[in-house]
């Protein structure tokens, strides 16, 4: 297994440099130079917020936490990786791990961690550079064209990067089992959350996004930010949106549990969002548009929702009411890589923009298909007071079944989501093929 | 007590009234607008770092987590408190708590986090602005002599503020004796923060500081920042630097433990490392030079490394040799407040610069003592090959006891950390006082 990763690595890193070489030779660069980033300090203060190096640097080097470093790539030659390994006592060194991909690079230790000097030529540097340092090294910084191209150049997974996000599902999914258990067992939001770490063997700060842990109410939260630490008597629900990384790619998987006070429209909701989101992903192969796909959620949504009483009309007119759109203002889902919502979602081949239509502003996605992407499937339903409130008014008024609306809302709502790539003949679902949390009810 | 808290925090307040109406007569404005900061997305991603509010922000307004809001100080009238609360679903929009104090600001809330309109006047807005925020404002933007002086009205806390503190310390108290248990259980690095993060009640990116969570080696890193996911199979020692904070205010406690593994000579120094530390706090009274302590700490490891045989000449020797600043690079502690390192400990009451002595250049608090002070009273003992191996060289090459130096090595390092208020009387110990984990061998 670890064989076969160092082989399907270095297969990567092969495409990689060719990528590389025929994109700058297209764009007019005779190198491009990608900076890691650094961690910055919060105001006034010595203590420093939470990094994640940059993309394009980790497409390279699988060192998500390394700060002050420099990949140097130029055609026809082997990259060289400026590594910064200061002479610290103060914090633990980063050092190079032993493992295969290291002897692909031309590794220069640094102890400071500035800029190198360039070579003659036309270069790029790409990553937070300032404007002073990019003068300073005679580099364009972040040119637009090139930074799309590049973007371009992440959409489609190599198997080393589809790899390397089945294991970063693997690990969350340990978690997610955990926090489930947590749940059941009366904890808080913040037992859920630290059962979750403790099972997944992660920190917080290394998450490729902060956890949604939201019991009751706080799962109608899109992107709800708090733990709590007191747990209701009688829970009704847990939602559970929690991810991993491994080597940079990062899982994004969402389970939703009913609790001990869960109501029977709740539970039967659940199953059918299931039966939904199963359906979706089995619609999914090359040359699907993903806005097609958006659209299929919301008629999904709207079947349920009239087929278990919370909409009195028909499916056609909670669609064309907008409806399905206040219970789920979400798009399906993303693009999936080495950040959650990686680069590209909303670009065509050429990196021209592909925005989203106007009835789904939130999709990330809105390209068509294509073999290698990485993405995330997650149709949600939602009591969203601040949507639904508009409902009440006028025509909607009498389409909704207002009291079992409310007493959905006690249990914040429903999102399942897996981790799924397209292939030739279809799609690898990377997250229930090892899910040991499938039953939800 | 929480009546209790909510009159000392009401006479905080006034007092602070006070103190900022003399310093803006003083500097010659009008007014002062603080910015509480916001989170900085990561590098071309949506993603967001960890965030902490400003310091001066906080002096007035408990919520350290509070982005976008601004806070308008103007001699005379009441201190106007621009709330952001945005109308959003996806987040759970920030609600100000039913709390005594809010009635003491006159609070305008905010969808946008824009910053106001300024009356006519001068005003300096602190905090982080851009250089394009200020002019439009009509500001002067974080003007180095009203920030030394705002500082400077920080560093002598109310009895408000040392209530907070103490809160914190009895919270992170709880982390320490759970990270502790599972560190004896067997647990790994990881095992322990989650322990202690779940007794503590907190999640990591709302600690003060990221915990220091440092098995054997690991302990003499001093500011080792990893966690290890596997334990080794018989443990010699747990650094543990965790704090907690409580409106804003922090805690910033260390304990070290004897593992199963430890060495006779560990446990000795343990013993000697916490009567020496008790010692130095029973010397802290008003008037007393914190350069002072210093020095005392290192007389105090200099008797220690003789009586224990790892030093084999005389303790002046070791103190004139550098063997002492070898063993403890650091200093002996430093204010504490809205910040771990608090702001003024290098100035004098006139908010001078006060920089360290250049035998001892990490010492964060160069100061005279006074009563209101909140400080840490940290000693440590490291054994760190960095800074050891030059002594093998020359005339200390034979001072030292090497192999009981390496030995002590496999234990990486004691350090024991209380927060202590100066009084008029001498000194409040608010962590021992609350100590559930004091037995330490």
């Amino acid at each position: 297994m670890t064989n076969d990763l160092a082989d399907a690595q270095q297969a990567h890193l092969s495409r990689l440099e060719q990528a590389y070489a025929a994109l700058l030779a297209e764009h007019g660069y005779d190198g491009v130079l990608l900076y890691s980033g650094r961690a910055h300090r919060h105001f006034a203060d010595d203590q420093h917020a939470s990094f994640a190096a940059y993309g394009h640097f980790l497409h390279w080097v699988p060192l998500a936490g390394l700060e002050h470093s420099w990949l140097l790539i130029r055609p026809g030659q082997r990259p060289r990786l400026y590594f910064h390994a200061p002479r610290d006592f103060w914090h633990l060194s980063p050092r190079l791990p032993e493992e295969a991909w290291v002897e692909a690079f031309e590794v220069v230790c640094q102890e400071e961690g500035e800029a190198p000097r360039l070579p003659a030529g036309r270069f790029a540097v790409l990553g937070e550079v300032s404007a002073a340092q990019a003068e300073r090294l005679g580099a364009e910084a972040n040119p637009e064209a090139l930074t799309r191209a590049l973007d371009e150049a992440r959409v489609r997974k190599s198997d080393y990067e589809v790899a390397c996000l089945r294991e970063a599902n693997r690990r969350a999914l340990a978690g997610h089992a955990a926090a489930r258990d947590a749940f059941l067992a009366g904890g808080a939001e913040l037992d859920c959350q630290l059962a979750y770490l403790q099972a997944a063997r992660i920190r917080e700060s290394e998450l490729p996004y902060q956890s949604i842990v939201g019991i009751d109410a706080h799962g109608g939260v899109l992107h709800y930010q708090h733990y709590d630490l007191e747990a209701p008597a009688r829970a009704h629900s847990l939602l559970v949106d929690g991810g991993h990384r491994f080597r940079g790619y990062c899982a994004d998987i969402t389970r939703s549990w009913a609790g001990p006070a869960a109501s029977d429209d709740y539970r039967a909701l659940l199953a059918g969002m299931d039966r939904l989101q199963r359906q979706l992903v089995e619609g999914l192969a090359p040359g699907v548009s993903y806005v097609t796909m958006q659209e299929r959620m919301h008629q999904g949504l709207a079947d349920l929702l009239v087929e278990h009483g919370l909409v009195k009309a028909s499916a056609e007119a909670a669609l064309e009411r907008g409806i399905t759109r206040a219970f789920c203002p979400h798009g399906l889902g993303h693009l999936l890589g080495l950040q959650v919502h990686d680069v590209g979602g909303r670009q065509d081949k050429q990196g021209h923009p592909l925005p989203p239509p106007p009835t789904h502003p939130a999709l990330r996605l809105t390209r068509e298909l294509e073999a290698g992407m990485a993405i995330t499937v997650e149709p949600g339903l939602y009591v969203i007071p601040m949507l639904l409130e508009p409902l009440r008014q006028g025509a909607t008024a009498g389409m909704l079944d207002w009291g079992r609306v409310e007493a959905l809302g006690e249990h914040g709502g429903i999102r399942i989501e897996d981790n799924v790539v397209i292939t030739a003949a279809g799609r690898d679902n990377l997250t229930r093929d090892l899910d040991l949390t499938q039953e939800m009810s």
